[in-house]
């Protein structure tokens, strides 16, 4: 169940199809730019592909023909439209050079493999050439993780795994399958589902990713604290270096060394091409129940999440909005409409149960057996009770379910529109997340305004707890910003630079489920360390020697 | 709390005061020649220290001197018990070795360094003039970890991090703890025991085990269902190298490339030598409640820890042993005795509910808030009836509860009678969990019997399900055979061979918990694969380019 590259934007989010939800919503943007600080939106609209120059691949003749040879000639793409679509992954420092037409790093050739040992030969070829090779699944990365970057190469060919979509053993005895890794999400879940089990990563690009891509940034669902994340869920994969193949073991547990598959989580397509994964599986959930509450405060629903983890209650998902976020999609949501009865009854409530614009908004699911649904609602209903939450039943949760993988498609409007997006996320202990949510916050809101087109222009930075652990948890920030049009790259660098030296400065990660791509690698040395660098680099050493692999991606240079 | 060399045994397990628990228990003995198919056991004393001729130590005098500047002249020791102590594990291969007085191994030194500046600069010194080193924690190895080999150097030390035992932050928000790495289980269980938590790490040797050691090799504890095993604990590490300090991380989770703690969690020593590390908690339980089922047979027992894995019912231990091991203790349990009257009705209740020598024991342990314990053993006790089992309440939990730390101090008097007795462990997925036991039974039942003593001397081999996970299962064999005292290390040899080929070839790993060692490092290039373990070598020559750490383990040569 390959998706025609024709049939998803090439500079932008999802299916070409799509329709803009926003348009002819002017009320909605002039109260956008209120928010904004401006006196106005522009227009600014992407740049169509048929007036963009793309420079003359730089394959040669043989080099093309040895390609074609391992793929047949039909696996070997570098018309316009596939050296675009696979130029860059949806970051936002993608999507702004994308609809200005940069297409300075768009590869010399796409090649789509059916299966390993096509992937082994052009790797072997590429790297016995000094061809970069840059891996590509669904091209969804939004940190950089797919650009087309030669290196010290001249050329460089994308490897489009979509072709290797096979589903191989479902073993519903251990509740495990293996997979080729080109599989998108939905392909994967459809054939799962029907055997009466499911992987459970869920993330928001679930439509649009694939499994390799999953592991190779060590990707999280939105649903991970009950299907866990790509490291968790990983049991085994086969990977394809020009060194040969690298298998690892889905023992459940082994005392034998380090866990290679550990290696291959996170590893991003430098150390090699995840060609095939075996993975966890559980049950289909016989009941799913996502509802909303509303705490008082940030705090109160702080506590509430690190007593569910720590408590260990089976949840499948919880996300606390901060007060900003969770007045943001109040007022999105309102933006432009009269007050309608029942949201005037729902003020006047709030008001008189002293709820006030600190209140947070979380969303929690259950999944699993109805018995232990009901019984997981109970506790953490008592959790919440005792801290002072509202309930607010099904409807805000099924609201979010609904829209859960609807939000990227948010973006290319508000691109459209001279405003910027981004998102960023991170994760550290309980013991130090006030401190870091403070410092990123902070760290946003300042560089926006110092970076801002006009004085009074400001930004809006929303924050979500996304993921919990015992020890700690995630932070997902959303930055809403007017853009500095004549220097829009610098802007949002600067904006970017800011947030991760606050991470740095105050004990996150630099990132918790986005990966490290073109856009983290300045602060990898810093959270890896001199002597872990080092590490890392050896065992793309021992993997890639000629480094063809995905050139300034993960290990910095 | 550093235990006194002096009093645990340097050639046996435990306290030295510890008393032969079946001392003049004859009828005992006359039983169990009788099983092993003897005509009689032999009296096969350990060669006391002082009749065993000690190798001068290697070390020169600007050597000696060196490591004294490093570490103080009274924390460099050669004396005869340190480096009697010191010279290998407590694998059966090591005390067959030192129960005979080969103590052609003996390290030329002990160091006992008191923080991490002293492990650095000793490590510094010997990777500079080609001195092997051997980590050693409480030296508990079952599998050749702590061996003193000195590879292809001259002379080899063993740094004894015993001495390293202090604990750092215990915070109580995060629920992490961090400690030196040298601690030993009972002193850090007691520190943390006092603030309300546990790292609920208990594995059988818990006495006599470090912080350090259960890292290093990857181990289990027995509750490692709820509490994780080592790989799930760690969080962070320290790790001194002869290339300076690596740390990592202690993130709850992220996305910054692949987790560089993985690689710490089972190196043996053989990159680094862990000098601290920072550990997940939990509460310390509420409640605590050990019981005991009997499974008719082997299959509906596994069918009923399957069930439990994969619905993931808060359990903190099942272990399910097989008719072997069942009917073993139970007629260990009243060998040389009349049958009571308790005895005589309880075999008559098995025989009239038709239990019969297929029934398998198990014990199922449930630990955390009360509230959860009451909720888990009736989810699991709804499973085992469906599964025809009965419940045989209490007792037998409170009884493996009690003497859950003993089954080491059984074997010193086994090996005092001329019988050998030795363990292995191995895990696989559900699906080929049947396949694996049955032939590692085989092996080992074949493997004895063609290197007994005598024509129809026999072993007596149980197994039992140690830990249990969504995708599989852990096996733990102990064997018991009649030594063939002329050629007894080959004899062990043969066996050993057997069992690790019959795992490897069913699709186990050689150790789910016990590590790799000297004695399951023949196993490892198949289990990792030439790539896997060119990886391996490449980190080791990263950190420890002379390669003088632990010489002989973790990595073929």
């Amino acid at each position: 169940m390959t998706i025609e590259r024709s049939k998803i934007k090439w500079n932008g989010w999802g299916w070409t199809a799509h329709k803009d939800p926003f348009a002819g919503r002017d009320d909605l943007w002039t109260w956008l730019a209120e928010q904004l600080g401006m006196p106005s939106l522009l227009a600014t609209p992407a740049r169509p592909l048929e007036e963009i120059a793309i420079a003359d691949s730089r394959l040669n003749p043989a080099e093309r023909q040895a390609f074609a040879a391992i793929l047949g000639a039909d696996r070997v793409r570098s018309d316009n439209y596939e050296r675009a679509f696979h130029a860059l992954g949806r970051s936002y420092y993608d999507l702004l050079r994308l609809r200005a037409g940069d297409l300075s790093v768009a590869p010399d050739a796409v090649l789509y493999p059916r299966g390993e040992a096509e992937v082994l030969s052009a790797l072997s070829f590429a790297s016995e050439n000094g061809i970069a090779v840059v891996p590509y699944g669904g091209g969804t990365s939004v940190v950089g993780g797919v650009s087309a970057a030669n290196g010290p190469f001249r050329s460089v060919v994308t490897l489009d795994l979509s072709g290797m979509d096979r589903v191989g053993e479902i073993d519903t005895v251990s509740e495990t399958a293996t997979a080729e890794a080109g599989i998108y999400g939905a392909a994967l879940e459809k054939l799962l589902h029907a055997k009466g089990v499911t992987l459970g990563h869920f993330p928001q690009s679930f439509e649009f990713s694939t499994l390799g891509g999953w592991i190779a940034h060590r990707g999280a669902g939105q649903q991970s604290h009950r299907y866990g994340k790509a490291e968790d869920w990983l049991l085994a994969a086969r990977v394809a270096t020009p060194k040969g193949i690298l298998t690892t073991n889905a023992f459940p547990a082994s005392a034998a060394g380090p866990r290679l598959t550990d290696l291959i989580v996170g590893s991003e397509g430098a150390f090699g091409i995840v060609t095939e994964a075996t993975v966890r599986l559980h049950k289909w959930p016989e009941q799913s129940d996502y509802r909303g509450y509303l705490f008082r405060d940030y705090a109160s629903g702080i506590a509430a999440l690190r007593e569910a983890a720590q408590d260990e209650i089976p949840i499948a998902m919880l996300r606390l909005s901060d007060a900003e976020e969770t007045g943001f999609y109040r007022a999105f949501g309102n933006a432009g409409k009269p007050k309608n009865l029942s949201n005037r009854l729902a003020d006047a409530y709030l008001d008189a149960r002293k709820f006030d614009k600190r209140a947070c908004a979380l969303i929690v699911g259950y999944e699993g057996r109805a018995s232990e649904v009901i019984s997981s609602r109970r506790r953490f209903g008592a959790v919440a009770k005792k801290l002072g939450a509202l309930s607010l039943g099904n409807g805000p949760g099924q609201r979010w379910y609904e829209g859960r993988f609807h939000g990227p498609y948010l973006r290319d409007p508000l691109m459209d529109r001279g405003v910027g997006v981004d998102t960023l996320e991170t994760a550290t202990s309980w013991s130090k997340l006030d401190a870091l949510y403070a410092a990123v916050r902070t760290a946003l809101e300042t560089a926006i305004r110092e970076t801002a087109p006009m004085p009074d222009a400001r930004g809006i930075v929303t924050c979500h707890v996304s993921h919990v652990y015992p020890s700690g948890a995630s932070l997902y920030f959303t930055y809403i910003f007017p853009r500095a049009l004549d220097r829009e790259i610098a802007q949002w660098q600067t904006i970017k630079k800011a947030a991760s030296d606050a991470i740095a400065a105050n004990g996150g990660t630099i990132s918790h489920h986005h990966g490290v791509g073109e856009d983290h690698l300045p602060w990898m040395a810093a959270e890896k360390g001199a002597l872990g660098i080092e590490v890392l680099r050896a065992i793309k050493h021992t993997l890639d020697p000629n480094s063809i692999l995905n050139p300034g991606k993960l290990i910095p240079s």
